[in-house]
Parts: structure tokens; C-alpha cells; sequence
């Protein structure tokens, strides 16, 4: 007797686009469960996560429905997780309990059951989360088999479930089979069949179950898979299969078969995930060369497999060192959790649950890594994020007219950040980095204008490259992760890198021959130490004031910006560069950049402005001298959000913009995304001939 | 300028002899010390253990007032840690910061200046350390460059110290030079010299200082460092080398470089150790291809580098996985700590001080695992864990004449355990383990008769195996953990392996052709499936029983064990052993065996007894017939734990008993070690004719 114990996991990301979901729904989750429904001998124990969930109870009742039949007569089990699908082990060990306890109760709402086994996000394991998931009430998870083989154990150990521990808290946890994985559904029926067999022969030494626990959407959301497992009638044929061997194949859910099986040994596991989430969670130089080490050591036979057994890449948590922006929003999140919970008595009980919700939303893991489905670089997640946790903010400190400053290392940087907040707007400042702006929020439409990416490089950008160079070259048949796709020809230009996390009032001194070119391709030379320098704040009467001297154009130089609110809307930035040497003549510009999660020129896609003149009185234009004498004001709006920010100077500047692409790689193949708009305002540095010079950008934000 | 920042740490086990201490301090502690205060230019970041620091408190008020001097002036800068060395993340959390901010008193108090710093005990990382750290009132800690290896970076960027944190709780961290690690105090100062000069010449990208973290038993008690660090003075040499260099060498401890320097990065480590620590932490089989691996690509040159970057071997907690005694010790820890609290507010503050630090005391690290310097082969370790345990337990629990019985999961094995305690006597028994008796505490005393060691396999046995074929070959200079040294000859004749753990109250059915050698040797069949097999449990008026029914000689029979205690010291088993298909006729022998951590021949090595044979009367003897009538009672007599116990039981057995011999490596070579004494008490299985056997053992320990 061989049990087939079967884990299905199905998943969107909170923020993702209603559209993708209803077609995930249609070709996969709704025609995948009549499947099963009708063939009373199958078990399956099934995850939705919550955001999913609630999605289909409203939108496609009759999933519910059917699903709650399955429940009641024994044919599924639901499984249970975080609500949102957090990353478990970064998220405050209260939030775990709640989250996972709140889709407990959900479950048992619509189900009427309470679940006994988690799905684990992304199968991100760390060492604590025994004692988590037994404090939420919960016994089991499923992992893939990879933690265990991690752990030292052999591929022929695991065909049964452990048990594992924290603190004492026991919990049981199943490899999930890699093999069945590729097998199921990629494979014909008769592979697996053939399979089973190998195991009812006895290939396991501990235990004799086929453990799959994966993602549902390989059951028709993945490309091509929609066409083989339905239209072409792969899953009646895998059910079909399996009915006819029901003497000795054994259909089970995980809860009946710890029901009845003992465990076949005790281990820790190490914190890893899948194989894949260590190769992507490393630094970029690493994770190229663990890349080039696996696929070298594929080509090993055998002995590549000796290799392959201790080989391990990074841990989730890295992302929050490989991406600032990825470790803005999770400390921003920690901010926003420590406040909600701060404020727990000041709240009826309403507000509050309606506050922590918005915050678990804001903790789904998709937004905060990047992988193949790790959706860092997708903007919509991001801004999803923002806002429901500006909106949870807004709901515990609504804030006034007059600004609140504060000051605390809030992304744990060693170095102390300022936040500025009124009621419509929230401004965070590193004066450590810069003195920049690192996070701007219209707090009214929970929108964070700064969201936007830096241009990263990536391991897998050197492929983009290569199959720039051998155009035309058909790949074989390789596995998702390897095949070089392109959404559109010629991304490989557009792979220009960033020094340092994209951010506003940028400082920067320029030479002479500055071009636009130099600015767009993060090659530029700097005239000054300021960008990305320490600032000294001082904050005073509702004022805070970010300073430094240093050197620009070989002088001692200082560059001090005061902020001010002038109503709840819109704040003030007064500039004074000056000479701490005198007056004398430098040639060059002294610059300030912003960057914005907004449209700014013709669209997503804007033209790229010359390089600025100087026409004899000093003025300033573009392409031409006295083309354009500069500009004094500057509106960009987003429809999306539906917000609009203007930019206001009180003299004019040259203008320097153009749109910040990244380019990833998804699994529809390598894209572009838009991230934002780059803004340059460019002054001459001629104004030192008087020792000194002062601007002032007034900034407001409306909602449409 | 490069930075040398020096951080030695001094370890002695709670329970080490004296007389090592003693060594330890003479040869290595104090000269380095005193060598240090002499040179007023060389900065030290300087831990001690709690233990080793309270002895040297006691013995020698010298050694204390010497470094106060050296604190107050600046030159040393004590590290604190958990005050008895446990490995953290494997302690209660609330024991953590407890342990924690207990050292940094005592620091205080012996000092005057709390530490910032904290030495990791056995530098075992868990992402979640930082929380601890950080609650616990501390800064930074040194792990070693391997963690940030691990983590994706290089060695070129291990200049300087990292940030990481854990739910924003910052903390900074400094990877320990491994090169460095080689280098002092093993090589000629010249070469350290050069490696300074190489990094002053720029071979960091991130940093530029020369980071020392390790033991500080290099200096004087490893196997001939003594004679070279100090008596043909290498340290001195040292200093000399150091002191001649101060314009571009500068000293630093590690929280004076904190204090100057920003950190070089962010990043996250993963749950890991030392490179050693991976190996020895995983299951004997993985354990032994790893090491094979590790040797083979050592051997690759720059490519074996290239996949060496990314091979990891376990982690710590799978010791609780690979050694069951440890896993016991350890939740039996739990049991105590969860104890100590919950009786918390029914103590007065001096006896809840006294039991909380026995508790800690017994956290200590060293004899929960093993590799070269873990300890849990070493019995004087583990009985100073259980005397802690004990006399903890006995604080708060006290007991009385008359037993409470209590059942719970308390090695977290997924079944519940039971317990019997008196005032007197703790017995815990395992139902699902073959009824078994897996810990007989002497409460007085604070002593775990059945603290006795399975002889498991290890991966380096092999290497006594390949050693005695190649007898006479000499090894080249190599690695303290490389060279196959033996304490004494012949060690490769008591690699006997057990399959389960030792225990007491084992029920065995042999068959006729039983032999002695079958049964040391661990090679013996089984004619029931009782043994380590599942027994039904019944607790009823003060008294457990323990019943199976199953096959034995192909019948079906019943074995029925009743304990009861006869008075606070002594408890009852009564055995019925009967067949359930009425009376027929068995060759062979049923068995009950024990397992004491207790001399049971003449002395620790003893004389193995022959088969026994049965004379026409069915008496029982060894030997040659008649010689021995069989024994009816027996005393154990421990002196160094000043315990008696005695066995008596109602009617005569055969004894078989042998020493239960381990053999394990240390610094010191392959060596034997004496875990206990098996006793097997043996009645012919001819009562079958009768249908069925009583017998009793009743056990009673006493307090020399």
C-alpha cells in the first residue's frame, strides 16, 4: 500500500489586477475542483490563501459552495497560513499568531472546520517556527524535500512525515517530493504510475507515501499548462490512474495520514526555502557565480549530485540587504505594526481590527523579494503595500494641520531617519543619506510618490546580454527558469545601473562637460561629496534643517535645506548653497534630483531633454540657447492613483527627466517596467562667482 | 592605518575537573594576561565564561585585580554573553536575556562597566538572535567570517563590521578573520606582519581592519602552545612586532572600533557555526560524505574554492535529532525551566535565585553535543547537567513519600511520557519506547542513574578502521583535527553500535542459540517484538503499568510491568510474562535489560560472564552447570557520586553485564570512555510450559 498524499497550494498576491485573477480562477482553480469533486476516491488537502479566498467568496460563490461539500464529506481538507501569506519569521511574532488564528477562524466561518496544518509562504523555514505555529494552534506543514535533504538526511529517507521542535513545541512536518513535482502534471500519467510503483517496491527506507504539496496554478495558470491538463485531458487520465489502483495506491490529505502513520524520525530543519529562493535571495556577484556552480555541477552526473547535496545559496531574509526599497517597506511595516498596536486602547474595537487588517494586507509576501515570482519590480504590488499601510497609519494617527517631526532609526540603518507628518502628507528624510527624502506619502490617498525602484543589477542580466550576442540561436527544451524569453527586442539597452537607492533632494555638484547621458547611465562624475553623504539635522519651530559642508569644485562648500509645511498639502524646501571659502568661478552645475513613482513626460514612455546652455545673461534652456528659459513649475499627475503633485521654484532651473526602467525577469520572460519618473534641476554653478545662491521647490499634493 | 581588533574568549565547562582549570589558568589565562597589562598599546576585547570566571574569582583574586587595572584603564574591554555559555537559541527565551543580563551584572560588579559586546557560545547564529541581544541590553557581537561567507559575501569585503537586525532590532556584527585565525598564534610574527601589510596595501573592498575573534586556550593549553606562545616566545615577539608598527597598526577592542568607524554593510547571516560545527551536526552518514567532499575539493585549487563558497553542513539543533540523550537532557531542561517559573511566586526570592541558577548552570552547552570539544561523551559533563536539573527540580518540587504520577509529551517524540516522583526517587518512563525506563533519578544525591551513552555510530570511526590497517604510516603535519591519534591501542575492537537508545526495563525474547558476544555486540535477534516496541500504559492508585501484547516464539503472548513505590527510595517492578494461546514449549530466554551510569563489575573494566546454561532442575548459572545458581541481588556502588543502588529480585536470574564502552575523538586522539554498566537479568523461556512468569525487581537507592 503506497499513499499519494496530496497538497494543493493556490495563491495571488494582495494589489494584484482583478482581471488576472478572475483568469487564473477560470482556467485553473474553479475547473481544477469539479475535477476532483467528481471523483469521490481522491483526497486533497487545499490552500487558498485568505486575500484569494475572500476574493473567490465574493466573486464565485459557487467555489465556496462546492468546496464546503468536499469539506463535509471527508474529500478535502482545508489548510490553513497567515492570512495575507506572509513571510512568517519577519513579520512581529504577534502578527504571526493573528494572522494565522484570523484564517483559522475565516476557514472555519465558510468551511465549518478549523484547519490543523499551515501552508508556510513561500516555504521560507526558519528554526522558531514550531513554537509559532503551535501557539496559533496548528500540528503540521508540508516543505519540500530539499529543507530535509538540508538537513542531511537522503532523498530515500523521506517517505513519511518528521517530527520537529522548538522550545519543545512539536510540530510534524512533510517533504513535499521534488520528483512528483515534475512529474505531476507535466509528465504522462504512466510516469507517475510508474513511480508509485518504484516506492509500493520499496525505494523508501523510511516510510512509503508520495508526498506532493506545490502550487495549484501548475494545474492550468502556468503557460501551456491550462491546454495539457484540461483540454487535453491530462488530470481525468492522472485520476483515472489512480482510480483504477485504489488495492494498492492510498489517496490521502496530510491530517488522515498522520492520522494514521507514525513518523518515520525526528530533525531540525536549517532555515532555507525551495532550491530556487537561495540562488535569487543572494547578492547579485554571488548569486551569478552560485548560478554557474550549479549548472556546471548539473553536467557532473553522480558525482555533481555529492556536490549538490551540500550546496546551499541565500535566506529569504537577504532580500532585505540585496533591496533597500525591499527594506524600507518592511521597516516601514514594523513602524506601522508598532503604532497599531501602541494605539490598540485609544481604538474601538472596530477601527482597530479594521487597522490591523490593512496592516496584515500590507505583510503578503510578494511585494518585498524578487525571483521569478517574486514581485519586488511590479509597481502595483508595491503601491498595494503603501497603501494599506498609509491607510492603517492614517486610522492611528490621523494627524492635524501642523506637522508632527519625530525622529528614530526606522529602517535600521545605525542611523536615524526624521519623519514630518500632517494630516495629508507624510515625509520621511535620512540625514545620513544625503539628507533625501526617502519616503513621501499623500496620506489622504494612501499613495507613497518615492516608491519607486532603483536600478539593481541582477545575476541574470548577463543572460540578456548573451542572447543579445547569439540572436536567432533556438533554445531546447529547458525549465521555466532557464529559457531566455523577451517580451520585447532590445531590453538589453536598457541595462543601466544605479550606485545608490533612488531617492528626493538629491544633492549633486556637476563638471562642465555633464551630460544627459552620463545622468541617465549612472556614469557621471561628481564635482562634490554631497550626494549620499552625511547631513547634520537640526529641527526647530516646526522647521527641520538638513546641512553639510564639504568640498564641491575644490572649495569648502555647505548646502543646507530647511523644510518647512505651509499648510497640511504642501511643503517648502529652501536651498542655500554657499562658499565657505569666498566667492570664485566654477564651472559645472549644482543639481537637485527627485524621484517619483509618477508619469512625468509623454506618458509612461518621455523624451529625453538635451543637454542644458547658458545663453550670455546666465539664463538657462535646453538643445538651443534660449529655447526654454527654464521652468518655475511642474505638475505631475497619476491617474492610476488618482494624485497629482506640483512642483513649484521660485526661480527658474533647467530641467533633466526621464523615466526609470528596470529590467527583471518574470516567468512570461525578461520586461521592462516602469518605475518612476527621474526629475534633474539644474542650476549653474556660476552663482559661486557671488559666494552663494538659493532656490526654494514648494511641493503639493491633490487628490484628483 | 589598519585596525587589529583582538577578541579572545576563555571557556572551561560547567563540571570540568578542578586540576583542568587549574592547568589551564596556570598555563595559558593568567601569563597571557599579564603578558597583555605589560604592553599599555595593545587593546583586548577579553570574555570569560561565567563559570570559568567565578572560579577564577574564587582562586584567584589576583587575576581579577589585575584585569579591573587593565578595564579601568581602558586597554581591556570585557564581553559579556549568557552567563553559563548556553547555546542561545535552544534556551527558554526568557532564560536567554536572563543568562544574559545576569553576566553583564556580574561584569559590573566585578568591574565596574557593563559589557556591550556579547560572545556567542559556539558562535551558533540564529536569525533571531538580534531581538535577544538587544532586549538583553547589548550592542555587537564577533562570529567568524564563515557566517558572512555563508550569507553571500566575499572575503575581500570582511573588513569591517556588518548590521543586521531581527523585527528592526539592530545589532552590529564583525566577522572574525579566518586567516587571522591561522595565522595567531601558529605562525611566525613576520607573517602576520605581512598579512597586516597586505591589508593596509588595500586587499579589502569593504573595511580595512584585521578582525581577531577566537578561543583563548590557543594561547597555552592546546597540545603545544605553551612551550611556543610563551616559553620560546612568540607572544612577546607579538607585541614586540605590534608595538614597533603603531604608526599604520591600531590596536582596538571591539567596541572602541564601533565607536570610530561606520559599518561596511547590511546583511543577513544565515543559521550556521563554525565551518567544523556543520559537519559534526550532521546524521553520521551525511556527516561522512561531507567530510569526504570537504577533503576532495580542498584538493581542487581555485575551483574547489569556487563550490567550497557554497557548501554548508548542518546545524546545531540536529544534534537533538542525531543524539537522543541529548534531546532528553535537553527537554528535561525545558521541563525544569518551565518548573522554576510556574513556581515562581511560591518561592521566596533566594530559593527562586538558587534554582534559576542551577537551571542555568545546567544550560551550559558542552554537554548537549559533540564534536571535538563538545562533551556529551564525557560522563562528568552530563552528570553536572543532571545534578543541576535535579537539585533545581528538587527546589521547587520537592516531593514527598507518596508519588505523583504525571503523563505529558516531555522529549517531544510525538507520545506521552510518565512520571513517578518521590522525595526521593524521579523515574520517567516511555510507554511508546518499550515501556522503558529511561531516567531513575536519585534526588538526594541529584544523580540520573541512567545517564549512560548509546554506542551510535560517528563518521570518523572509519578513520580508526583505515588507522588500524595502516598501522605504522606516518601522518604529515596536519590539522589538529585530521591526525588519527589514539590514546590507547586496539580502540578499533569496541566499535560495537546499538540500534536504540540505552535504557532500562527492556523486555527481550532471545533465542537458544543466545550468546554473550551477540548481545555486546549489539547483533542479536529478537524472537518477541517487544523491545523498543509500543506498551499500553495504565495509571491506577498509585501504580503505572505497562503492558504489550504480541508475538514472541510465534505465540501470542502478553508482557505486564507494574511499578509501584514501596517507599520514597525504593520502587517495585512486577513482572508477568504470559502466553495468550495457553501453554507451549519455547527454547530460548526472556530477558530484562538495564542501562546505569554506574560501576557494575570490578571497577570500571570488567569481566564478561558466560552463556548461561540450566541444569536438570531449570536453575540458572553460568559457565559450566551448577557453577552459579543464579543471582537474587545486587549492589551498584557509585563513590564519585556517593550513590548506592541495590536489586533484588524475588527469585533467580543469569546476569549477563558488560561495561559500556564509547569511543570518541577529542583534541587528544580516539579514546575510550566508560558510559555505565548493561545489566540483562535472563530467565529461561521455558515457563511457557507453565503458561506464564511472575517475577519482581525491586530497586532501591541510597545515599553513601
Amino acid at each position: 500500500m503506497t499513499y499519494f498524499v496530496f497538497c494543493v497550494h493556490n495563491h495571488q498576491p494582495v494589489g494584484n489586477f482583478d482581471h488576472v485573477i478572475e483568469d487564473a480562477y477560470q482556467s485553473s482553480y474553479w475547473p481544477f475542483l469539479v475535477s476532483i469533486s467528481k471523483r469521490p476516491a481522491i483526497k486533497l488537502s487545499l490552500h487558498n490563501t485568505g486575500f484569494l479566498l475572500d476574493w473567490i467568496a465574493e466573486k464565485h460563490p459557487e467555489y465556496i459552495a462546492l468546496l464546503k461539500t468536499m469539506v463535509q464529506r471527508g474529500q478535502v481538507e482545508i489548510v490553513g497560513g497567515g492570512y495575507y501569506e506572509p513571510v512568517l519569521s519577519v513579520i512581529p511574532e504577534e502578527d504571526r499568531i493573528r494572522q494565522v488564528v484570523m484564517f483559522s477562524d475565516r476557514i472555519e466561518e465558510l468551511f465549518g472546520k478549523r484547519p490543523r496544518g499551515i501552508w508556510l509562504a513561500e516555504r521560507v523555514w526558519e528554526p522558531t517556527h514550531p513554537s509559532i505555529i503551535r501557539k496559533a494552534g496548528l500540528e503540521y506543514l508540508v516543505v519540500d524535500d530539499y529543507h530535509f535533504l538540508k538537513a542531511g538526511l537522503r532523498k530515500d529517507q523521506l517517505g513519511g512525515y518528521y517530527t520537529t521542535e522548538d522550545q519543545g513545541n512539536l510540530i510534524k512536518i512533510f517533504p513535499g517530493n521534488e520528483a512528483l513535482r515534475y512529474l505531476v502534471p507535466f509528465k504522462g500519467v504512466e510516469e507517475f504510475e510508474a513511480y508509485m510503483k518504484s516506492i509500493d517496491n520499496g525505494s523508501f527506507t523510511r516510510g512509503s507515501a508520495a508526498i506532493y504539496g506545490d502550487d495549484g496554478e501548475k494545474f492550468g495558470v502556468w503557460p501551456g499548462t491550462s491546454k495539457w491538463v484540461f483540454e487535453e485531458g491530462w488530470l481525468e487520465k492522472f485520476f483515472d490512474m489512480i482510480d483504477k489502483n485504489l488495492d494498492w495506491i492510498k489517496p490521502s490529505t496530510l491530517g488522515e495520514f498522520l492520522d494514521h502513520e507514525e513518523p518515520v524520525g525526528h530533525t531540525y530543519l536549517p532555515n532555507t526555502s525551495y532550491m530556487e529562493m537561495g540562488e535569487w535571495s543572494l547578492p547579485a556577484d554571488a548569486a551569478r557565480d552560485y548560478i554557474d556552480l550549479i549548472e556546471e555541477v548539473n553536467g557532473w552526473g553522480e558525482s555533481g549530485e555529492r556536490v549538490k547535496r551540500f550546496l546551499q545559496g541565500g535566506t529569504w531574509r537577504n532580500f532585505l540587504a540585496k533591496y533597500p526599497e525591499a527594506n524600507w517597506m518592511h521597516k516601514r511595516m514594523l513602524m506601522v505594526s508598532r503604532e497599531v498596536k501602541k494605539r490598540r486602547q485609544l481604538c474601538s474595537d472596530k477601527t482597530q481590527d479594521a487597522a490591523e487588517r490593512l496592516l496584515y494586507q500590507a505583510q503578503c509576501n510578494d511585494a518585498y523579494w524578487h525571483g521569478v515570482f517574486g514581485g519586488l519590480y511590479l509597481p502595483h504590488l508595491r503601491t498595494k503595500v503603501y497603501e494599506c499601510l498609509i491607510h492603517a497609519e492614517k486610522i492611528v494617527a490621523p494627524g492635524s494641520d501642523f506637522p508632527e517631526i519625530f525622529s528614530s532609526d526606522l529602517d535600521a540603518d545605525y542611523h536615524e531617519e526624521t519623519v514630518m507628518r500632517t494630516g495629508d502628507v507624510s515625509l520621511f528624510f535620512s540625514p545620513f543619506n544625503g539628507g533625501t527624502l526617502v519616503e513621501f506619502d499623500c496620506r489622504r490617498k494612501g499613495v507613497n510618490l518615492s516608491n519607486t525602484l532603483t536600478r539593481w543589477p541582477e545575476a541574470y542580466h548577463r543572460k540578456l546580454i548573451e542572447r543579445s550576442k547569439h540572436e536567432g540561436i533556438e533554445a531546447g527544451a529547458k525549465s521555466i527558469h532557464d529559457i531566455v524569453k523577451v517580451k520585447e527586442e532590445g531590453l538589453e539597452n536598457y541595462l543601466k545601473y544605479d550606485a545608490k537607492r533612488r531617492a528626493s533632494l538629491v544633492d549633486h555638484f556637476f563638471p562642465e562637460d555633464f551630460t544627459f547621458e552620463d545622468f541617465y547611465s549612472g556614469s557621471y562624475k561628481e564635482e562634490g561629496s554631497f550626494s549620499h553623504q552625511r547631513y547634520e539635522k537640526e529641527v526647530k519651530d516646526g522647521c527641520l534643517t538638513l546641512s553639510r559642508k564639504a568640498q564641491a569644485f575644490g572649495k569648502d562648500v555647505s548646502v543646507r535645506k530647511s523644510i518647512v509645511f505651509e499648510s497640511a498639502d504642501t511643503f517648502k524646501v529652501d536651498y542655500h548653497v554657499r562658499s565657505l571659502s569666498g566667492a570664485f568661478e566654477a564651472k559645472g552645475f549644482f543639481g537637485v534630483e527627485f524621484n517619483f513613482l509618477l508619469p512625468c513626460c509623454d506618458g509612461p514612455v518621455c523624451k529625453y531633454e538635451a543637454k542644458p546652455v547658458f545663453d550670455p545673461d546666465g539664463n538657462i534652456g535646453f538643445g538651443s540657447a534660449g529655447e526654454v528659459k527654464g521652468i518655475t513649475e511642474l505638475s505631475l499627475i497619476d491617474e492610476y492613483t488618482g494624485v497629482e503633485a506640483v512642483i513649484k521654484l521660485d526661480g527658474p532651473a533647467a530641467l533633466l527627466r526621464h523615466p526609470i526602467y528596470t529590467v527583471s525577469l518574470s516567468e512570461g520572460g525578461f520586461e521592462k517596467i516602469f518605475q518612476g519618473s527621474c526629475l534633474l534641476f539644474l542650476f549653474p554653478a556660476a552663482f559661486f562667482r557671488e559666494g552663494g545662491f538659493k532656490t526654494s521647490f514648494t511641493v503639493t499634493t491633490r487628490a484628483l
